[in-house]
């Protein structure tokens, strides 16, 4: 899953160094507060819709959301007596709503597709743009794979002649931003749903980069030819995406990109670095017309790190969805009446728990805190390093406590209660771990895969154990059942009461805009 | 936490066989489809209820809720192309809602408390009863311990003049149900709890055993005969109780009592048992009146079972809720205009998550269903017994297999994708629970505390298997800090929409019922 880079022996000190300051300047920007924002009320919660902005946090249901809020409190340590400062929740010290928790409207809607409880991007977004049921990998292609779909997206663009926007933090082909504009059996098709997207004539596109735009053997043209052609403004830099102006047609790739060409984890995003937050008020920008327009907006980092059992990428990448989120609040507030926000989720992934049996009945969010880049970016600029300079496990101990603050036992501090001192036991098993990284060994057995998955052994083990730390669990890599929230506002926000499937948000999404499914 | 009852090495076998046998008939029973309910409209959702239901489901968040809707489908074993045949997902082979799944009305409650993240069922049932966070252990009374918080259900008594009901599954002065009547700086305050039973006057307590009803040492009079002095008709027997009448002030106590005098496990309960239900229904009958009621129904023992981790007695006992609810839906049926029913949760309890690492994006509900007992039933009926008689591993194995389905290495069947012969790791991860088991040593390292918290490493290694093998899994033997559902119907079902804080649930109660806060 990782790009490794080709770094020489004698710049991977340098690097590092360069690595670990910016990665503490992330850090610090992330922890800084979100500034309170002022939400209008909706005053009956119906009406007709022709704004609507479709956020999907790809594996967030509540345990990302909650515990990116609790992480946020201003007493994350938890264990304090400061409920008598505060007599108003909303001011509690325990947490800081993520944006959209204060949306006046939260359902939850149950996830299973055609083929599992345990269902993954393509079907479930299938079922949220198009209302039906499908088997896992296929987008917007029924069971038999012959009928195809029609999305949302297309009805609203075709019906309506709105305009329509897709942004994702991860790859535009990819299954969630997919499931817009794409009908294709398998999500692997990579190259037929990059001339799905150019033949769409949405509107706006904005995330990572296309993957395989020149199909698997790179003989084909490029999907950004194709685009330009289409008449798409192909952008690659944030200076180009700024000069987009209202009514452009536009496909912008992110200037920076990170892991399998997706944008950055949050967690590791530099200063003056566009976020989803940016990407979304271009849009707004781009595509503001009388008629209306249709936005899908995928957070699709926060699975990406859940996969990897990453919990503080994971609410890095959460808290960035919310930011986002902001941007269609402020739109929001000035046409009340005629927008509609939807923030729900595909799937959950990787079994997250807010509770660890380590730690009882005790939380300590702090302690996440001093992990200071994401796994992929210690995967691919240092253990592609470790591996090539066989790197002791001594030396590597040192990156671990400047990275991710754990210690080697006897180092000064507590072993208990969130502290951040390896216990023996955890020090033998990131000291395995470190073996089996540095053995290059693919092969896992039960037990192995139970604790690895398919990951470096190494970092995930001190994900795993600073998690644990922390009081926070996950029990898989891969999706779960859990349903997901539904937070609505604005025109027609009543609709998304109730605990319902997942197809039900087409079907209301439809109703509201008064499209045909055809 | 368990009564371990003497058996005589003579009558083990018989008793065994006996256990097993009323086992697979409550399987049977349990498995077979709950009925059909059809729940009227409220045309506004608005409305001043006079019949207000506040079912806890202890322990009770989504995992628990979405698993068993599941675990009752008609295809549990997942990985079937059944969307074709129903396109209404209400007739989904995937599952079958909850009844309180179909309430119009579903929002989120987060549950911190003055002491804790995770916190416990006293504090978070104080902010539902009073609209105050408290520490936790502590029931209605603030973080001084000196101010005692009066409840909804006080507040109704006295200003409305309604009368009250308290059901539980647990022991009727078990935090849950306390935090209606008591006002205690710790739970664990038995006694003056009870003495705060009698002398509340609620009209109808109905549930498990009362804890220590003559004191820790035995030396005070009985809560019961107290009861019965203040006017209580005081019935230990079904028979007793059902010949309770409209009207009539009543303390029952289950005729059939189980670990810690609880009520039995609903996987346990045997033919013609009372469950949760049939209490709600005398409920309904001994407080009908023109003035109004108010009831709190809990279900504790989900709480207890996800704390060991017993996935199959957590889905039984989330089950028995939500029939339960089903009575207060009759009523509601009759007097919709009037009525509202709150099924809400304190905390999650276990870190349940629908996936498990080593079954990846599948889920095998079925491969639960081979379990016919809970944890606590083996532990007292069988592990108490092997442990006196020296049991060797190969014939503990067979009780396994038959009561639990689990079967050793090499035996016919498949050991991977929910199939029930155990893996050589999960075999040797049982025998080393059976021999800490054996040897009666209570002590556990970090990693044995990870493995089995303080129960019986025998039964919770065997549950653990089987959820995994299921695609189950937990994180914690303790709460975690995942917010918890409400689920609204009736008479002012609309306040309840959206995220907030555990401590609204009261403050919208009590602004529907109009009672002023003393």
């Amino acid at each position: 899953m990782m790009k490794r880079k080709e770094i020489s022996q004698e710049s991977f000190r340098g690097m590092m160094k360069l690595a670990v300051g910016a990665a503490m300047f992330a850090a610090m920007a992330f922890t800084s507060k979100v500034d309170a924002q002022q939400i209008q009320v909706n005053p009956t919660g119906k009406g007709t819709p022709k704004y609507v902005f479709l956020f999907i946090g790809d594996g967030m249901s509540y345990p990302q959301i909650q515990s990116s809020a609790y992480y946020l409190g201003k007493d994350a340590a938890g264990i304090v007596d400061t409920v008598k400062k505060s007599e108003n929740p909303k001011d509690s010290p325990y947490g800081e709503n993520l944006s959209f928790m204060n949306f006046p409207v939260a359902g939850s809607a149950q996830t299973y597709d055609a083929t599992s409880f345990a269902p993954d991007s393509a079907s479930t977004a299938t079922s949220i743009l198009t209302g039906k049921k499908t088997h896992s990998s296929s987008i917007n292609v029924d069971i038999t794979k012959k009928q195809k779909f029609r999305t949302i997206a297309e009805q609203l663009r075709d019906q309506k002649n709105w305009k329509i926007g897709v942004i994702t933090s991860v790859n535009l082909n990819h299954a969630t931003p997919a499931a817009s504009y794409a009908h294709q059996a398998s999500r692997k098709s990579n190259y037929p749903i990059g001339l799905e997207l150019v033949a769409s004539n949405f509107d706006y596109f904005a995330g990572g980069a296309l993957m395989e735009p020149q199909d698997k053997k790179n003989d084909k043209e490029s999907i950004y030819s194709l685009a330009q052609k289409a008449g798409y403004k192909v952008c690659f830099t944030q200076k180009d995406a700024s000069s987009l102006k209202n009514g452009d047609k536009a496909l912008v790739i992110a200037e920076k990109l990170a892991d399998s060409d997706a944008m950055n984890y949050a967690q590791d995003a530099q200063k003056g670095e566009w976020t989803l937050r940016d990407y979304v008020k271009k849009g707004i920008e781009v595509l503001d017309n009388k008629k209306g327009f249709f936005m899908e907006i995928e957070g699709g980092k926060i699975d990406w790190a859940c996969h990897a059992n990453d919990a503080r990428s994971t609410i890095a990448d959460t808290v960035a969805l919310s930011d986002a989120v902001k941007e269609a609040i402020d739109f929001y507030n000035k046409h009340p009446k005629e927008t509609l926000i939807l923030v729900t989720a595909d799937h959950e992934t990787g079994g997250l728990t807010i509770g660890f049996a380590g730690t009882d009945y005790n939380l300590f969010f702090n302690t996440l805190k001093n992990q200071k880049i994401s796994y992929a970016k210690y995967d691919s600029d240092f253990i592609s390093n470790y591996k090539k300079n066989n790197t002791s496990f001594d030396d590597v101990m040192k990156d671990v406590t400047e990275l991710f603050g754990l210690k080697v036992p006897g180092s000064e501090g507590s072993n208990k209660n969130g502290g951040l001192v390896l216990t023996d036991y955890e020090y033998s098993r990131l000291k395995d771990a470190y073996a089996k990284t540095m053995s290059g060994d693919k092969k896992r057995d039960q037990r192995e895969y139970e604790l690895y998955g398919t990951y470096e052994p190494l970092s995930v083990t001190i994900t795993h154990i600073l998690n644990n730390k922390s009081g926070i669990g996950f029990t898989s890599y891969s999706h779960t059942g859990l349903p997901v929230p539904v937070f609505a506002l604005g025109a027609g926000q009543n609709e998304f009461g109730g605990y319902y499937d997942n197809t039900d948000i087409y079907k209301k999404m439809a109703a509201l805009t008064k499209v045909v499914q055809d």
